[in-house]
Order: C-alpha cells, then sequence, then structure tokens
C-alpha cells in the first residue's frame, strides 16, 4: 500500500551531514555577527515569488531555470492548458534580488534610508547537474538600497573582506573596476558602442587567454587593428592600483568623467586604509562581470587556491526603478557561500571555540537513583559549557567509544548499576 | 516589455521585517546552542522532496496541502496529462518529519547511534489563508532516532525547556502521557480496540467542554453509560503527576503493563529533578495528540497566555520502518517555531546582549580626509563590538536623527567637512 521510498534527495540536490552543518552554521552566524556590526540588518523574503516576477527578464539566463510550482485547487486547468505558465502560479526564486526589489517596493516606507539589507536563504536552479553545483545552493547578500555615494561600495569591500579574514581566509585579492571605466577605455579605443558588449565578452577571457589571444578574437570579430592595439596598450599601461586610476583619468580626458576616476581612488584609499584584515586590492581594468544590470563600480573576490571567484557585486542603479517606476542607487555583493563553505572543508577547518564534548554511558537497567545522578552531573556540565550526550552502552562498548571518540567526544564516563555512586 | 512587478509576497507567505529578524534569528542561534549541549547534532534536507516521498501516507491530511513543482523540459507532457501527478516531480516538503526518515534511511551508516538530530527549516502548506498562519514557516525539531529507552524523552524534554527557559518563558506547562495508557483506561472501561479512535477524538475534547461534555458525547455516539462511567470516574481518580501514573498501575491491573507506568514515572522524576527552569510537569491522561503515528510516550507545552500548544510531540517507533523495512525507535519534540516569535514579539522581547548601536553621519562634500578619519573610528567602533552605521547627513538631519534613535542608534555623530578632523 505505502509507495516505495526514495532514499536519494531529488535529483541535484543534497543532504547536509551533522560534520558540513556544523561549519555552515558557524559560517551563517560568523556572516551575521561580521555584517551586523557595519550596520545591515537581516531580512527575508518567501522562498516561493509570483511567476510574473520571476519572469520579468531581470534574471537573465536564470528564468530558464525556474522550478515552477504548479497552480492547486480548481485554479489548476489541465484540460485547457496550452503551455507551463498556464499551470503554474509561483516558482522558487533563482536568486535574492528580484526577491529583495519587490521586498523594497512592498516596505519602503517601513524601512530606514538608507536601507542595508543582509539575506541568507536558498536559492534553487534547474541547471544541469555537475560535481559541486547543486540545484538548491544557499545565497549570502548583502545590499545597500538609497545611497548613491561610494561610502556603499566601500562598507560593502570592508565588511565582505573583515568577514572572510575572521575565516581565515589570507592572501586573497579583491578586484574593482567600474562600467564607466570599462566603456571609457572602449569608446576611447574607437569602438562604437553597440559593439561595447561584444569586445567586453572577448575582454572578460583576458585572464584565461591573454592579450595576444584577446587581440586575435577581436581581430577575428572584424574590429580594426588599430583600435585593437590601441585597446591593449592601454591595459599595459594600466597598474593595478590608484597610479592606474589616475593614469587613466589623465589619459581617456573626456571619455571618462573625473567623478568616476575620482570615486575609484577613494575607494581604493578607504578600503585600504580602513580594512580589517590582510588581502590584495587589485584595480582591474579588465573585470567585465557578465550581468547586464550593473551600472558603475563592479567587484569581484578571487582566491589563489580556487580557480574563479568566491564574491561578487558590484553597483545596480537602475534596476529597482524597473520594478517600483522610480529609480533607486542599489549596491550589492553576494558572497559565494557554498564555495566558501567547500573550501573551508577541503581545508580541514575547525570551527573554533568548540565547546568539550562528554558522554555518559549507561550500563542496562540503570535505577531510578543512578539516572538521577547521572542526569544531576550532566547538568553541572552543561551549565559549564560542555556539550554532554548521555547514551545506553552498547554491547560493544569499545567499538562504541572508538565512535564516539571520533566524533569529538574527549571524555566518556562508564555508569554501572552498582557503582553509580562512586562517580 | 517589462511586465508588471507585484509588490506583495504570494498569497499566504510574508516578508520579514528587519524587527522581526532580529528576533527570529536569535532564537535560531539558541536553539542550536542550547540543544549542542544536549548531544543534538544539525542536519538538513532539501526543500524539495520526491513527489512520491510526499504522497506515501505519511503526512496525513498535509499531503493535500502540498506545492507541487512541475517536471521540467521534456519530461513535462502537457498534451498528454490526465491527473496534477502526471506533470509533477516533486513538491516542498509539509513537515521535517518525512524528509528525516528519508535521510536516515540513505545515511544511516554514516550517522552515529542514536542519532540525536537538529532540524530548523521551512515547510509549505497550502491552508486556507488565515490570520496568524502562513502558508511558509519555520518548523524546528528534535529527534533521537534508535534510542528505545526512556532517556530519549527525558532529554527531549529537558532541552526543549531549558530552551524555553533562556527565552524568559515561566509558568508554562509540559503535559505527558502514553498512548498505552490512554489504550489500557480505555480498555478497561470495556471499550473495544475498534472504537479507540472515535473514544480518543472525543476525550481531546476535555479541556473544552469538561467531563459532563465528553460523557454526553460518548453517550451520544451509543456506548453504554456503564463504560462511559467507568471511563470518566478514572480519570477523576487520577492526580496529575507520579502518584496518578502509582493509581493507574494498581487499579488498570493486566490492561496497563508495569513498564509502561514505571517508565512514566521514571521520566516525570527524572525531569522534575534535572530541569534547568521552573515549569509544571503534569501527567495528564486526557491527552490524546492527534496523529496516528505515535506509539508510546506523548507530549505538549502549554501556555497560560496562550491558547493551544506551542510545542509538543511523542514516540513514533514504527514510522520510520515503513520506510526502509526495519522498526527503528524513534522519538521527537516539534517547536512551534512560529508561535514563539508571535508571543515574543506580542510580549516586546528585547534580545538580549545587544550591541550599542553608533552613527556617523557625513556631511556632504566629505573630503578623502575626513572619510578616512570616519572610516578609523568606526573600525575601532567595531573592534570594541559596537555596530556601527556610517551614511551621508539628509537635509532634514533632525527626522534622520529621530528615525536612527527608533532604530536603536544611540549615540549619532555629525561630521563636517570642514572640522572632521576634531572629532
Amino acid at each position: 500500500m505505502v509507495m516505495a521510498l526514495k532514499k536519494k534527495p531529488v535529483t541535484g540536490m543534497k543532504d547536509i551531514l551533522p560534520q558540513e552543518m556544523e561549519i555552515r552554521d558557524y559560517v551563517i552566524w560568523l556572516i551575521k555577527d561580521t555584517y551586523k556590526t557595519y550596520g545591515f540588518t537581516s531580512m527575508e523574503t518567501p522562498c516561493v515569488e509570483h511567476i510574473e516576477n520571476l519572469c520579468s527578464k531581470q534574471g537573465g539566463d536564470n528564468e530558464k531555470l525556474i522550478f515552477k510550482i504548479m497552480k492547486r485547487g480548481e485554479k489548476l486547468k489541465i484540460d485547457t492548458a496550452k503551455e507551463e505558465n498556464d499551470l503554474a502560479d509561483g516558482g522558487l526564486r533563482y536568486d535574492l534580488t528580484v526577491p529583495l526589489a519587490r521586498y523594497y517596493a512592498n516596505h519602503a516606507n517601513e524601512l530606514p534610508s538608507p536601507f542595508k539589507a543582509l539575506q541568507i536563504g536558498n536559492v534553487w536552479r534547474a541547471d544541469r547537474p555537475q560535481k559541486g553545483r547543486f540545484r538548491q545552493f544557499m545565497q549570502c547578500d548583502i545590499d545597500i538600497l538609497g545611497e548613491p555615494g561610494n561610502l556603499a561600495e566601500i562598507e560593502l569591500i570592508l565588511a565582505t573582506t573583515a568577514m572572510l579574514g575572521k575565516l581565515n581566509f589570507r592572501n586573497f585579492t579583491v578586484c574593482i573596476n567600474d562600467r564607466n571605466i570599462l566603456k571609457a577605455m572602449a569608446a576611447y579605443s574607437g569602438f562604437r558602442e553597440e559593439d561595447y558588449d561584444e569586445v567586453f565578452i572577448i575582454l572578460d577571457k583576458m585572464d584565461k587567454i591573454g592579450a595576444e589571444g584577446v587581440a586575435k578574437e577581436l581581430e577575428e570579430m572584424g574590429y580594426t587593428k588599430e583600435n585593437v592595439e590601441t585597446y591593449l596598450n592601454l591595459f599595459e599601461e594600466v597598474n593595478p592600483d590608484v597610479t592606474g586610476v589616475r593614469y587613466l583619468k589623465e589619459k581617456l580626458g573626456d571619455y571618462l568623467k573625473d567623478e568616476t576616476a575620482d570615486g575609484m581612488e577613494l575607494i581604493i584609499s578607504s578600503v585600504e586604509a580602513a580594512k580589517e584584515c590582510e588581502f590584495n586590492l587589485k584595480f582591474d581594468p579588465t573585470l567585465v562581470r557578465g550581468q547586464s544590470y550593473y551600472t558603475g563600480t563592479i567587484f569581484e573576490v578571487t582566491m589563489d587556491d580556487f580557480g574563479g571567484s568566491v564574491a561578487g557585486g558590484g553597483r545596480y542603479d537602475k534596476m529597482i526603478g524597473k520594478f517600483t517606476g522610480q529609480d533607486t542607487p542599489a549596491c550589492g555583493f553576494s558572497i559565494g557561500f557554498e564555495r566558501i563553505v567547500m573550501l573551508l572543508l577541503e581545508n580541514g577547518y575547525q570551527v573554533p571555540g568548540k565547546a568539550k564534548r562528554k558522554a555518559y554511558l549507561l550500563e542496562k537497567n540503570m535505577p531510578k537513583e543512578g539516572m538521577l545522578k547521572v542526569l544531576a552531573m550532566a547538568k553541572a556540565d552543561r551549565e559549564a559549557g560542555s556539550q554532554v550526550l548521555i547514551a545506553n552502552m552498547k554491547k560493544n562498548k569499545k567499538f562504541q567509544k572508538e565512535q564516539l571518540m571520533e566524533d569529538g567526544y574527549s571524555e566518556i564516563v562508564d555508569c554501572y548499576c552498582d557503582s553509580v555512586d562512586q562517580l
């Protein structure tokens, strides 16, 4: 009568075992604790969003990957349904940004301005399953809404790097650029505005195929040798720091607004001066970041021992306006939570300040007096901060103890019925 | 081109504002911190489960309330679909117990035995929307799998009440009973086994309609006056403590196994002796708890200032076997997380140990030197444990400060461009 249970989780999603959960719980706590010192406040939206909101073209390719929720009851009309969206009225969110925009539109009057939002939550994408990539994964975003100045960028970078530092990450690099610098360099080199997207897609490969590769691909796309040469020379002349920014301010002239260059310089100097831990801050004019919604600064965190970025973000001043009809300055930084956890697991990371673990093993048929004695001792241990397990003694006590020691129980107390008063 | 955004969340689900999130974050932290001292370990399963698992008759009426996930790509065949489950391959979980059973079946070899599981996560039910009841809500369950003895019940009750005590709840009552005592009392009174469920449904109304009301309804259902009288007399004679248990052990004779009565007595004495905070522990032979899967002890936490229970649980030794083919002793306690948070909000609960909040307001066009000065001060404040906000000064500074003070910023520093070095 009972249908067969499927023991495995659904395709592409994973069960999380206690060992990993210990790290996840700690990282979530640390993120919240750190970001709060920067004035961010937690917020949350439902995991399910209106299907219309999810399909409103804000999500790019992610909109193809939505887990859709079927209509229920009378609203579900299987007979007359022609296409998917006749059957669905909701979907699982594929990111935290679209829900944030809806939330802000719904609650702006009840929120402080600027609103410094911290969201940690699962998102779902029906991607092709592959190693290390899951269909449910946790995202962790901080966003500052309503702050037009560079203070937003500075605080986002300081908070994110402080958190990474507290997890003992060192030697990571924060790359920073600005969409307006990207555009100015392309304009200066003679590219037309309508070609920028194509040019940037090729530029984005710089770290993989090198300057020569980029030049080759640009020429193959039909851009003139002169434009391509001017463009690539620029990149060669730019130092990866404030001097590089100053050089471009001089060199690009009217193509680049002074405030863009000055803003970038302020961000870099401020972060260098106020950072809470050691890391490299790099002005990287080749940084592109794919999402089309960025309007200004963009940034990314890379690590030497990990290919690809572990965090990224930027300014998107035009997105919320598309939802609310009124532009709202916005800037955000998203941490690749799953990548961070994966790196910590790979490095054998130990959660700091672990409580002492103590186990009491009870012989079979322990009388009431013995039980009360053990419970009283456990209570005292717990009040002293220990993590205490009380369990029944197994036949194979040796194996049981080995298992407990593997689980971190450093003190194991045997409790026999006839000698519990001697404990 | 862009479709209109819906600002409200989907029907029956809610956005959570920062003020409530602060309490939720704290309660989640406290739950994890407290339960860990009792040896529980965090675990997690995906929010999406196989539709077959959700519809396997373990979930009772909740199975009618599933949010179903539509198949994707070629697997979705709208033309030939006849019924809902032709279109769906997954669903959002409606509780944490069915996923726990699947998880345990999948990972038993990798888990300690007994396995003390702590789960905090959202569940979804497409209930009719009503005040205070939501279609996405958080559940918080602790379960002990693989422990047949009463140690499980004792630790579950001690851990749950310790947590409630740390939230300053007082004068709450833990009611405890056993399905086997329920059955023995019914058998002793002459009811037939096939009538138990019906009898218990009426008994369950005792707190609402009183003994007379229960007697009346039972007689109306056709049970003999004699049976009904014997039954209700029993309840009158039972004290709500260990003496009541002892009385029943004596009175019910062979109808009640000695080990059931002795077990109940051990649980009550142990919890009374080892409890971490003050509360009433009440042996309540009228406690029924609806779920049919309970096989032994059942318990519930009620509060004077709240109608209905805020936590409940019991032993369900036969459920996991239905999934895995092998019975596994299991006992669990579920906290009504949303009710707890609602009560705390209503009582104006203040999260303890809040950091000091300090704000720096920057005059417009703050020069770089001023910015660096403020960032350095903020860094020092943060290192000293303060929660620091840096924001631009608004035209209506008075209103801005009032808002900040409402948000708990007790110190607000005005930073003017020409005097920042005097700060």
